[in-house]
């Protein structure tokens, strides 16, 4: 049978690392996992309780935004967070932030059409835009910039740029001057800005900015997956220009029907659990300070400051040439996962690799043991 | 901000309905919902108390195929339900099978292409395509062919063909002969063969057929939402060719990350309540025999035979030419909410409705008297 083009996108190589860190353990070893982007903590208690309350209600199909009471929670989340006033006609709760992203791109773009992002960045921005027929173009970030895209580097021929703040794998944030300044370059191109905020409230710094206090002309994205902790529960949300609403509301219907019931009412409720999540957010917080001391200790010292997420991207030039290899040579020898940066920037990502520190601080401990004592026996 | 081309798709128009019956009912009206394509009852309880009982467990991303007990146990369903012994690997877990229809359409279409399916037929197919950049082509199918396309109505020059059965609107079922004559004269001209069997478990008469049972080359999409009454899980699955797998898998990695977890534990244990879910099927075999009786009566008698699903198709072309007006007067002075064919054949739905028979009995009573009372005195 047939195959598209636009199907052959490229493997996670994450993935791997994942599947070798199983079958490590399933042999008996232990591993400490740097590799999972992910929390290891469940959905608030208070978010689980409300699921549980309402499973004897039958939960069919919500309309197409999500529960208009969600809507109106997560706006005034925009009140809290950044003194933004939003209309919760705005806001669309989506599958996941991976519904985000599909319900933008369709929105915005045609076929053919070029879109911007930084690299390194999330491997899934390019794959999503080739599986819908767009082409990614890489914008090479530099770590004095702390691998954030300036207004200068925006390409003449692209119709969108994809922001991501804090980044991933960098974990770096845009400042709200930068903000201001890439989305006035974007609308100077005429690029749509697609600003990715799905790390917002894993800040250890000054708080996080969105874009939204900058501009209304912005397609905003977030999930429930990161400082909820909610990531298997694929219920994310994305704010959109009230030009675009009907729009996205006509894509939404077709292409989802609704966002997951269960997970929208479970998310109802997390938004009341900030106590919870921001206990997670010290952990964090304390595996950070961690890892900051001592991954530099162990060799690792070319590191952007890792200012909100949970990731720490590396500069390992001066150790390989080959990330993939060197990551599966700590998984074999040091008994620690991490990803190569590959995932994350297809033109250097040999040199660099991401760790992540969303798992409980006696892991942290543990791993940052292991890489010392393997980086001093190198 | 700039709009794509390939985001205007078209309305729902059914969505316009349920609004106007709403307010309807905001205004303290008793509306029959003759209109809503879903189950009234919720998910098996069995698969409620699962969830309720894995509540405790941090439920984050699955891997993207889905938990790989599931994909057993839908595999398993395939020896019950059709004696097809099916490898499980060739089982995808969706995000519903609205995901499973993003994921089919990237893997085998590219921007451009031409995919084929029967008119009437399921809107979201056509808008889905569309947000892809893919162009629909509306095969007009016969009351007489039941509403279902012939291996010689097949156009030359599209590169897939969607089958639907039992087809919604119309709830007519495909014959094994039937789809082996479809698949095969598909797979001559070089069509990809996407088949919907959401609605199997609810036939009337014989059993349903899958694709499977005449072929691999082809992509079957199913889902939870409807025999198993899970509509707002959003969980379904497909079955792909061996060929195909590893790149629905990348594409589902990048595109989806994973079904929700909390619906795909529900969905498990679901695929051991068919108890529950055949006292489901038992009401709506009821409601179809009352329908049956009572919309010829009321003067709706042009109707294909409705084998499956839970939908009545009818030819009102006697009635009216203006599908739109007439559903809202029955809307008006019936108190029924029924569908204007337009959603499902954008060249003839003028003079067509479909009426939906999935809630409870009761309400199919009432619904039929009012319709039969509307009508003499129209």
């Amino acid at each position: 049978m047939r195959h598209s083009a636009r199907g052959q996108v490229d493997p996670f190589i994450v993935m791997d690392v994942m599947e070798a860190a199983t079958r490590a353990e399933a042999s008996g070893r232990h591993i400490v996992h740097m590799e999972v982007g992910q929390p290891g903590t469940p959905a608030p208690a208070g978010a689980r309780q409300a699921l549980a309350d309402a499973l004897s209600q039958p939960l069919g199909y919500t309309v197409a935004l999500g529960l208009p009471a969600l809507r109106q929670g997560i706006a005034d989340l925009y009140r809290r967070w950044y003194g933004v006033d939003l209309n919760p006609t705005r806001v669309v709760v989506t599958s996941g932030s991976s519904g985000a992203f599909l319900l933008t791109f369709a929105a915005l773009f045609d076929a053919g059409d070029k879109v911007a992002m930084g690299y390194p960045g999330y491997p899934s921005y390019r794959q999503i835009l080739r599986a819908m027929s767009l082409e990614p173009v890489g914008i090479l970030t530099r770590p004095e910039d702390r691998y954030q895209p300036r207004p200068q580097d925006l390409p003449d021929d692209c119709a969108g740029l994809i922001l991501a703040s804090p980044g991933n794998p960098s974990g770096t944030v845009l400042r709200l001057d930068e903000l201001r300044g890439l989305t006035d370059a974007a609308a100077a191109k005429g690029m749509a800005v697609v600003s990715d905020e799905i790390y917002h409230g894993l800040g250890y710094g000054d708080r996080c900015h969105s874009a939204l206090e900058v501009t209304d002309d912005v397609f905003v994205i977030n999930s429930f997956s990161k400082y909820f902790s909610m990531t298997g529960w694929r219920v994310g949300w994305m704010v959109v220009p009230e030009t675009h609403l009907r729009t996205v509301e006509r894509l939404a219907q077709n292409m989802f029907i609704c966002p997951p019931h269960a997970s929208q009412v479970a998310a109802l409720a997390a938004l009341d659990c900030t106590d919870e999540a921001d206990a997670n957010l010290a952990v964090y917080a304390e595996n950070r300070r961690l890892m900051l001391e001592g991954l530099p200790k162990a060799g690792f010292d070319r590191i952007a400051p890792p200012e909100g997420a949970f990731y720490i991207y590396a500069d390992v030039s001066h150790l390989t040439d080959n990330s993939l290899e060197f990551a599966a040579e700590i998984l074999d020898r040091a008994g620690v996962a991490v990803t190569p940066g590959l995932d994350f920037d297809p033109e250097r990502g040999a040199q660099t690799l991401r760790f992540s520190y969303a798992r409980a601080t006696a892991d942290i401990v543990e791993g940052l043991r292991r890489l010392a004592e393997f980086m001093a026996s190198r």
